[in-house]
């Protein structure tokens, strides 16, 4: 066994950053010694905002995104179109669309995507809320933005049924040849899906 | 642009984290939301060990380690043999020495390695204090444990030189095939000097 070289502070940190996403025992013990070199510029910094952090970081009530106010900033933002509700699985989901698009709309989040598999059930994610909130008067469309996988699309197609009670135009995000892509590359149903999808010049 | 969704405490603390080594912007959005998640059994946890990391952890003066007390748990421990002194260029170096070999020896951290190119010079690493410890009646020996690279191999030998006067062996770790190591693979210097320093079974 390898004698302790470090006191029990510094091996403490390393575990914690080793659970981080994208962090393994050796990156993290790498990260730790970065973060006592740069003590003043980022170890401070980074131990203050972990702090503002907890105090602050809400789940909103609303739609489910992470912010420090609830309603989140999203929710309560006036310019936002209140008659468009994008479903999304995960927070991660909703900032990718904020980065990519400008989509002018309310999001929904449901907190994953329904997975027999994994046990996962439509009691398990928020869907009720949402089929409450697409029955509000002004609600006139909800944008399926779920991941193209069988989970996805099992979970579009349940949504689907429940909302045909509901007086809107449900979609989902198109398939087709990514930004970039090389026909060649690209798998049968992608191609077979951008085929049939074709949009006029 | 895109709109903001998050409050600024979430941008900050993803600016924060992509700066570690091994994060970049989009996996510490990652783990920004991987901490807001697992907000008790994680962020809270880590917000402290920073701050008592922040306030605890402190370099050594006698070998430059870090760790909670000065001199170190390394220097200070009544066990290790004061006979012999272990460089290293790095912290991170001198953990995965203990991790890796049972060496019940101080360590010396220089701080790095000389480097003209970069404008490192002796005065910026911490050779002077090396040669005075090595003078101390109780040292036998000075184990050179420095990176095989240009760089460490120059401060090989400029300790070496500095080391003269003082009445100790200067050794260095052996080049030779990595455990696991191929033959075929191996570059023709390393394969050299395996050769020259065969040991007899």
């Amino acid at each position: 066994m390898p004698k302790a070289v470090a006191g029990p502070e510094i091996e403490r940190l390393i575990q914690l950053l080793a659970r981080l996403p994208g962090l393994g025992p050796r990156s993290a013990r790498r990260a730790a010694l970065f973060l006592i070199k740069k003590r003043e510029p980022l170890m401070a910094p980074l131990a203050g905002a972990l702090q503002t952090a907890l105090e602050t970081i809400t789940v909103c009530n609303t739609c489910g995104n992470v912010d420090s106010q609830n309603p989140c900033t999203v929710c309560s933002d006036p310019r936002r179109d209140d008659n468009v509700i994008i479903v999304v699985a995960d927070v991660a989901d909703l900032w990718a669309l904020e980065r990519a698009t400008a989509v002018n709309a309310k999001y929904h989040v449901l907190g994953g995507t329904l997975s027999p598999l994994d046990g996962v059930g439509p009691d398990d994610l928020t869907i009720g809320a949402l089929v409450e909130r697409a029955h509000a008067p002004e609600v006139t469309e909800v944008i399926l933005a779920l991941n193209a996988t069988v989970d996805g699309q099992t979970t579009v197609h349940y949504i689907t049924d429940l909302l045909h009670s509901a007086n809107v135009k449900v979609t989902r995000l198109a398939h087709g040849v990514p930004v970039g892509g090389e026909l060649d590359y690209l798998d049968e149903g992608t191609l077979a899906a951008a085929m049939r999808q074709r949009t006029q010049i």
